[in-house]
């Protein structure tokens, strides 16, 4: 069904601009598709190992944030062609003939996208199948939700090649306990997606064939949910966990009465106590 | 044996005072008992499925206050009747006919509740065997120990019914991973008594035959220890948790030299060193 | 192969002054031999159960800090003697004839020496094959990396003795769940090394006969970074897993690319576009 389908025409156009080959145009850095509610973004440079290049990175943000107060836009997937999922920046970016200026550059896209990432007003999940190394092990701890298949590993290699993962080890860092972190921090080595698991970098892990469909499924299920209700929630979840206990509890009662005054708050606990499926209008 | 048995008649009075009915009183929301410095706080409303009304979170909040500095007072237990340990706020309370203000009240009763659990001087502990949702998958996470039978199941389910989780959120976020805590306030999925484990929602996980032996067996170790000796570590780790690794050592450093000058501190010690069992007097 | 083995013969000699006894010296607190980038720090005193006595704790400050900056140093790791890895203070310290200065100055050592782990510009490993206890547990929670037998065994039973655990619930607290650590630090009672490991207190645990393997194969590992990116990353992690995302992140793009600019840094880029093995000079 192409109703409701994006394809990300823009970009594909925006890639082609700066190939100076006459040659075909080279297939887009990511392929997007919106049905029901679902945006998935796809990272479909597999030769490559889905790197995040300046040009990948700012792919992956210029999907996330197309039209994000679309009302038809109810949660953002992420996921990757072929067998890593992301291998992180790309290092021949980093050379010093490439100047400290484009080092900035990337770097800074790429903390503008993990933060985008939990300012967006949609639950964004990253759907891994396979390996997530570097800035793409911090792709996945950035996310809301991460399901991940039994094959996935998760690694901050950095330090082989005498660029320790800093920058992720924000995000991994807030993500599983402090020894996980600075063992894989140190060690480069991988964890697998169970143990990825136990120390809570993702939500769940299923079986390889099962991914997509219980991906879906979590995706499914927050489309039912108010768009305006889970916006407010997840704005108010990531400040709440940065104030004290006092102070998270005086803003997120504030929120909650809010929540109450929303058009969809009251159809909420209305229809809970006529005892009929609410209908959702913002 | 009735000794030292206390039964809340203060709050079965209350209770009678706002029925204007004129058959027999209904039963209290809490019952509770309390024996060899165990008091056990048992939610009594299962046909309502212990929601946590403010009616039923005033009971709460005056069985664990009460006469909280009572030296016979060790440790609190918090259990429930039927197969629901809580299932959170009672929507009922939230209409707009009930107006803001009473929302208002509720949910400051609702943050007052959780806080006294945390700043009262002795152990509190959730024993919980069915499900618990939304207010009351947070009143288990504010417990400062958390017993749960094999059956149980936790939920923050607020975003189907309109009303995102966000207070509950502020325990959550500070108990689970946060993708874990994510994905439960954006899909209101229940996760299992083995997840809650897995993620430290709670902190064992019995089968039901043995919930209640476990939970008193816990409940006796503490009663075991010094009452001041409890009470000066539990107001010391909440205090130190928000505070920056410099700070937190600066003060507990203070707090270990404060608890050597205890009465009991110095009886520890002593009774160490003569190797006998030490007698606590305070 | 004895090049490159420091044995601290400096530090047998305070002992020996310490003694006023005309018999043989006592046997050192610690032994410390270093090889091939790895210091390894063995507590040598299992008859006292490695309590960690004043003197203990300044024979570990010593052997840690002793040359910290040489090159030569890549990693430490601490492990014990015996089937106790520490059992924490020594409580005959604590008596009132000993004294309120004095029982700070055992405080403040212990601090400083927890501190110093986590500001050495190298990892330090905990190496764990027993139970370990009190400021024994502290210690292990404060390393950036611990390898644990699985017979081994973690308590902050301080409460038994009428002295809370309140400094090593501050490494505690920020290692594991909170309930997990308030019911340790309420009820004295140990966790095994699965549990440990399930709740983030240690980073792997492997069978006894395994963990000296383990623990090399990891230290090996490290040997093989940059020194002085490994201390970059170290000093950032810990700096930015106290700021806000928002800091976090504005501070590691600027150590990344303090990073890049470092020799070592360039050589890591430069090798991988040639596709060699770096070669670390710093």
């Amino acid at each position: 069904m192409a109703m409701g389908r994006l394809v990300c025409v823009r970009r594909a156009a925006a890639v082609l601009r700066r190939c100076s080959s006459t040659g075909p145009p080279p297939p887009p850095l990511t392929v997007t598709v919106q049905e029901g509610g679902i945006r998935k973004i796809t990272m479909n440079n597999p030769q490559k190992r889905n790197a995040l290049s300046l040009s990948m990175l700012q792919s992956l943000q210029n999907d996330i944030s197309y039209e994000a107060d679309d009302m038809n836009l109810r949660v953002i997937v992420i996921a990757a062609e072929g067998p890593v999922f992301s291998s992180g920046h790309n290092l021949k970016e980093f050379t010093s003939a490439q100047g400290k200026e484009y080092h900035a550059e990337v770097f800074n896209a790429c903390v503008k996208l993990m933060k985008t990432i939990q300012t967006i007003p949609v639950p964004v999940i990253a759907q891994v199948n396979g390996l997530a190394t570097a800035a793409g092990c911090q792709l996945v701890a950035s996310c809301d939700i991460a399901v991940a298949s039994d094959r996935s590993k998760f690694a901050t290699p950095g330090v082989n090649v005498g660029l320790f993962c800093s920058t992720p080890a924000v995000a991994l860092g807030r993500a599983v306990p402090r020894k996980v972190a600075l063992e894989m921090l140190f060690t480069g080595e991988p964890i697998s997606a169970h143990d990825a698991l136990l120390h809570g970098l993702v939500s769940s892990v299923v079986p390889e064939e099962n991914l997509e469909t219980e991906t879906m499924r979590i995706a499914s299920k927050i489309c039912q949910a108010s768009r305006s209700v889970v916006g407010l929630g997840k704005a108010a979840f990531y400040k709440q966990m940065s104030q004290s206990l006092e102070e998270a509890y005086k803003f997120t009662s504030e929120v909650m009465l809010e929540n109450l005054s929303l058009k969809d708050g009251q159809e909420g606990i209305e229809a809970f106590t006529q005892k009929r499926k609410p209908v959702w209008t913002e």
